[in-house]
């Protein structure tokens, strides 16, 4: 059989997913393994346990990265898998566990089919990509490719102020291996969409394009509370109401801009939030995304010079804090056309998309030729027990992932 | 000394109001006098004293309304003033004292000049105007013009779980008096504006026209949470933006329809409240105010019919609740004219505007001639203990209280 005619046993995939699925298992059919938890142990260790089944080279680094090699006929840095295995709190099933389990499945069939690749292959799970324990999120990837600092981040304390070095040693996966010396030929990982762009438009595959940029204010804006009834409107200075007009502004910018662009007031709060009395103060916070950085930094300074109009017409005073910002990302074009070219060959409807998500590639993506397969999620959902993708998909996608592999690796 | 150069004795005017507002006194220089508390009891008993000393015919009614009358050189229906002396939990020492107390000075100042009036002058404190421990507010003033059922009423339990009639006893004021019986000539009472107009205007004293009707709408939107990084803007169903939207909305409808329209959203909550998902469930309170009937009428119409267009092209569900509504009042034409022609004559700068609060006088305006005075209240704050009146403005409203009562009353 040759190579190009191998697929993915999804009944043996499935099967891994409902296994790991069940440590840490909450009730709607989805996991809480926060990062270096007890839970976290146990599915690093089931993991583990089948990389060394399939006899990979498991090493453990200082970070607790999990990474198995597949020996190819050439020694020389290995094409790489992976993804996470930890959860959010109420996290689903598919999130991370799908690409480092894709990436075992994709060693199990070549095992049985006997064939040795030119460049080794590797999977490999990362630690707290979540970050719903430990801030900052990715924090495994980011040390492996260097860049996160290996000491500040063992310093981090997470939210039950615990420290990262001592979680990691408590369940057994502070490694030796050392960190920022990896080189990978290349990284590819497969990963739920986690948005709903793939199943409204009916793909099966999403050959990743990037990541966005993220930039994360916060704004509390200052009015002067006063009664619904006896303050005309042209005397006010309602938080409230200026907090609404920025919502309402995002989104028509959002809109005008089109592309990429996405624009959300996630977060309002009035005080004194009462129905007859005009809101002395607002607390929004706006999220803006873009996979083009010139493009989120136009957005970015469009929104503030209407917020400074909408303020200053309204006489609403306003302090802004910025929460978080990230530069967009962008994939090797080798590897995103090797993702749609695959997924072509294989009968996929494939999309070129952005993944408004972080993810460990970002990560890779500055070292090494990197690209990211996504598959579709029920709904858009995730983060949530809720989060499903069918088991098609699932097949399409690992065997995508499979194929991209063997090409890469040769 | 002819009557119509009488004026009031600001100083004792003002000394009577510290005298009350040292009871139940809170820090910041305001009250806390919840009706039928100990503390509104305490300013009763020294109200209904000075009422005695100026040797008034006191009685107390069924519902705990004070009145004490003047005797007219004919036996017929007084003239009426005053006002109330319960106050909400932090309360300003003017709303409602400055009514009663100002009807006080008036009968002293007559006493003084030995002017026996043709009418008799009445001066009364209403029950649980605020409604602050009892709802609903303006219960005394409604009773005593059968607007609100006495028994109802007495049988109403206060947020501390009391019952009106229980409480009334308590403090010793269930009265004798029957209710529904009382006749006026006609209704005036002083009040502090409550709002910002007559200041920022510079303007001495309001004559009031009528109350505002009022409606309160509570909205819940239910859309869908999602990712705020994965999720296309045109795919979204954000009850945070359609809440937005709404606000917005009401505030330009507002404008575009100007005179005594207002419109407040005063309470705006967002779940899950979170900066990178699109909220799933939004509540807000939409406030409406109109001195006509058919432009609040209009105004509700209008709103709902831009809320059924935002929320269905943003394809998110709405359920809507009616917290209160009631029909805006007119007060009397010759009330209107007999308050801004004393306040011409003695030289103050007088508008005709709306109350956008709800008063005593308003239970009264179906059944006699009724007005109402107001003075400034700075910056516009009540229900605050930095509610404040300056004394010269309460001389020159007062002042136009008296003149109005001796022309009224002949």
């Amino acid at each position: 059989m040759r190579t190009e005619d191998l697929h993915i046993n999804v009944d043996r995939l499935m099967k891994r997913l409902d296994t790991l699925a069940g440590i840490g298992a909450i009730e709607g059919g989805g996991v809480c393994r926060l990062a270096l938890t007890d839970e976290d142990r146990l599915g690093r260790d089931l993991v583990s346990g089948w990389m060394e089944e399939l006899g990979l080279a498991v090493t453990v680094d200082r970070i607790g990265n999990v990474v198995g090699i597949r020996q190819g006929r050439e020694d020389c840095p290995p094409v790489l898998t992976g993804s996470h295995i930890d959860s959010v709190a109420t996290g689903g099933r598919y999130d991370g566990s799908l690409g480092v389990l894709a990436g075992l499945e994709a060693m199990a069939v070549l095992d049985e089919a006997g064939v040795t690749t030119r460049k080794p292959i590797g999977v490999a799970f990362f630690t707290n990509e979540e970050g719903a324990r430990f801030a900052p999120d990715m924090m495994g990837s980011g040390v492996h490719q260097g860049m996160l600092d290996l000491g500040e981040m063992l310093d981090i304390r997470g939210i039950d102020g615990r420290r990262v070095s001592d979680a990691l040693a408590e369940i057994g996966y502070a490694g030796s291996e050392s960190v920022g010396a990896f080189k990978a030929d290349s990284y590819l990982e497969l990963h739920v969409e986690q948005g709903p762009v793939l199943e409204q438009e009916g793909f099966t595959i999403g050959a990743v394009e990037g990541v966005q940029g993220i930039s994360w204010t916060e704004y509390r804006l200052t009015g002067t509370s006063n009664h619904a009834g006896t303050t005309p409107m042209h005397l006010r200075k309602d938080a409230g109401y200026v907090a609404a007009a920025i919502a309402v502004e995002a989104r028509r910018l959002a809109l005008e801009m089109g592309g990429t662009q996405v624009a959300t007031v996630g977060v309002s709060e009035l005080r004194p939030n009462l129905v007859n009395v005009i809101a002395a103060e607002a607390l929004l916070t706006l999220d803006l995304r873009n996979t083009k950085e010139e493009r989120l930094q136009w957005a970015e300074a469009r929104l503030n010079e209407l917020i400074e109009g909408i303020v200053s017409e309204e006489g609403v005073g306003v302090q802004s804090r910025r929460l978080a910002r990230f530069e967009p990302v962008t994939f090797d074009p080798d590897m995103i056309a090797l993702v749609e070219g695959t997924a072509q060959r294989l009968g996929c409807r494939v999309k070129r998309l952005p993944s408004g998500a972080g993810h460990d590639a970002q990560m890779f993506a500055p070292n090494c030729p990197t690209g990211m397969i996504f598959v579709p999620s029920q709904g858009g959902i995730s983060h949530n027990v809720a989060e499903y993708t069918a088991p098609e998909d699932i097949r399409a996608g690992a065997d995508v992932l499979l194929q991209a592999l063997i090409a890469r690796a040769g």
